[in-house]
């Protein structure tokens, strides 16, 4: 009998702006990505969201961000080596205070928004970020999207990683995730979602590269907690790959 | 043979700007109160505070304190106990983190500002202090103000406690610290900072609290690194200290 | 004839964080007053603010606030005067030169959450407030809790003040606002703050101050709009109060 | 007989972190780009050198960055148009705010850093900027580097431009600004400053362009205040443009 992670970003709510369904998503899931302060989160969601996950025995993972609030960690931003390095462990590591007083193990890291999408094509950030995870800690996952440089990164440097697909989201041929300025990028039918996340957790990714046909494995499944039908679509998922639960 | 404890705030410049002279006065301490980014701080800064630390010896310390960068953390604010709580564990975590990723110990707290001087005040905020600082680690030593609610509510809940006093500053009759807004409340000549640190070491702070004489000792004499000399103080007081260096 | 003014706190929302139904709610008011990007609100928020004011013929006032954004300046802060002079004119102007582009007067300020509390009950700070506006403009108009030290300094300094009444709080005796605190400090259902508001413009505030009765007339009447029922608060409002529409 | 302008960035720093000379520079320059409290500077630094520029007969300008304090808006970030013409007008607007209150007038607008320098390639980019600064006052002069898209821009809107040259800065061939990155991309010695922006002032800058020998003329020089020197920077290229004071 196989298994497979079901993840996704949460706590993303900052001071009296709600975002998400925390605590709607969290019996659906096993890995919440936690967001650390810089683009999204505050102290106290971060304590909130790490108390709900260990409450539904869900995995907690940092999910570090550029310093941009405004922007949501969605805006490149040219930063130093050394600049993302410093901001990584800072971001993992005040995830990682909270746990530690309310007992919950850090489990992983994911990159997130323009951080993660820039690691997944450019094999230098993407080494400083699995070096970085590791010097904070050798037992920490890497998850990264399947196929992509922060697998080979963390891969490299010996980390444990986690190939990520995209119940939600079209791929290209190439296996990269269609541009959600583009129509039709995100699946929004929950039977939909749940049939591709099956499809991915059973097959993977297969994608055209230059060429020659590739395949991807894949270890754990996103699903987006800001989709208007996040839910369902997590129930429809966990539904149809527990066919016994 | 007695020892005595000297710790300054450091780690206080943020992006372009400097503050302080950590570098040079680094060999005069033993004990480095680094901010953790809410006050002063960021993450690079924290990363090569946290090292020049370790190369000499000299043991590291959170400083967390209020989210107020433009304030440096000298205003006070009306936070919720949960609200603190989360801040403080972000911010010991954050710093933890990095002492993690540079193989450094994380020995003490400190608050800082006007959270600090809240906190010598004000037992119930002194308490979610201690507790969530024991929350973190029962190991973390609290520094506080000596006689003050800091100190007591550390030894409350049985974290191993240091009373600070300042070699810098002019105390008051009831052991209080001589407010800066009013005139001669620093002691600028580094001969006499050093005479008023021995006298701290030697017999503590001797206050009229209510109408009883009260005293306190001392364990941590605190330096501050940003007064014009600031380096000769600390050399001075160092002499003073260790009669056999 | 006799009319008064309806006023919402509207662009409260921040990069991804939708805050309120300013849309919704334009129709049913008179006066916006916009967040300015230090509490909440951010550039591009404004901006679409302005140009939804403009476009409903609502007249535009700013709403400055203390600098916390995760605290949506409910937390009262220790500010200097000139940090509040300073961080008043910074963020009116901000707002202002949103409006000169757009093509929209700015009209009137109202200080939102806890600097407003604060002003209402302080006057050297309600004074501070007071000259700031002024010295950026005569010509607006200050919104204050009707009988609050806010319209004394206002009135003190020659501004055109308009006392304010809120449809959906309920009252204390001594003419303050029943703190949220408390159960049943909002009123929720919109026939009741229809009514409220009604009774608010036509016959003010009577409160028992010091053991005297006093009465504060009433010239625009605030409703909030994150409240579940805002929108149907503001039609009740509209209606009751505009009988031949 | 022929005038030309001196600008310098002041009111660089923020809170207690001092940045800049700007009280010794005031003297010897002619317009002073004020920061406008994103990439540095805060409300109260902003009141203090409107202050001091108008006590000096010194013109003010806006001098607008990226919204990031700790990269002092010297890194690139991917924003989309919308939010550089809001963030623009929220920098300029909070700056006129402040100078209305003060009596003093905003004369121009000089993009700061990574954005002055994208600018200057990017001519979509220096027609949003050019645009937004038009839409804001007709009036506005708009400071950018000779020769650059910025200057293209700035005239097809139609407005005033001045065209920039460093007296500090050492030039590459193709008329572009030596990067700082490279050894000797300043200009360190007094005189030879005064000298540079002597000739800069008389002769312009000559630059080869795809093969083809351009000339700018430049209206304004530029002088770095934050250098080690340059208060006599700006001493010595005083004495030398005006040798009749």
């Amino acid at each position: 009998m196989k298994t497979i992670d079901i993840n996704c970003d949460l706590g993303e709510s900052f001071g009296v702006y709600k975002l998400g369904q925390d605590a709607e998503i969290m019996p659906y899931i096993s890995s919440a990505n936690i967001a650390c302060g810089f683009h999204a989160g505050d102290p106290r969601v971060m304590v909130q969201t790490a108390r709900l996950a260990k409450k539904h025995g869900v995995a907690v993972g940092a999910h570090p961000g550029y310093p941009d609030l405004v922007g949501f960690g969605r805006r490149d931003m040219a930063m130093l080596p050394d600049e993302i390095e410093a901001m990584l462990l800072y971001q993992i590591g005040a995830l990682a205070g909270i746990c530690r007083a309310e007992g919950v193990d850090l489990v992983h890291v994911k990159p997130h928004g323009a951080l993660y999408n820039k690691a997944a094509k450019d094999l230098p950030l993407a080494m400083i970020i699995a070096k970085t995870v590791k010097s904070f800690s050798k037992e920490l996952v890497l998850v990264g999207l399947a196929g992509s440089r922060s697998i080979e990164a963390g891969e490299a440097v010996g980390l444990q990683v986690l190939s990520e697909g995209f119940a939600d989201r079209v791929y290209e041929r190439d296996g990269s995730l269609r541009s959600r300025k583009l129509p039709g990028a995100m699946i929004t039918d929950p039977k939909e979602v749940a049939q591709h996340g099956l499809e991915l957790a059973k097959n993977g990714v297969t994608a055209l590269v230059e060429g020659r046909t590739v395949h991807w494995a894949i270890q754990t499944i996103c699903l987006h907690g800001d989709e208007p039908k996040a839910v369902e679509n997590a129930r429809a998922l966990m539904n149809i790959l527990k066919p016994g639960s």
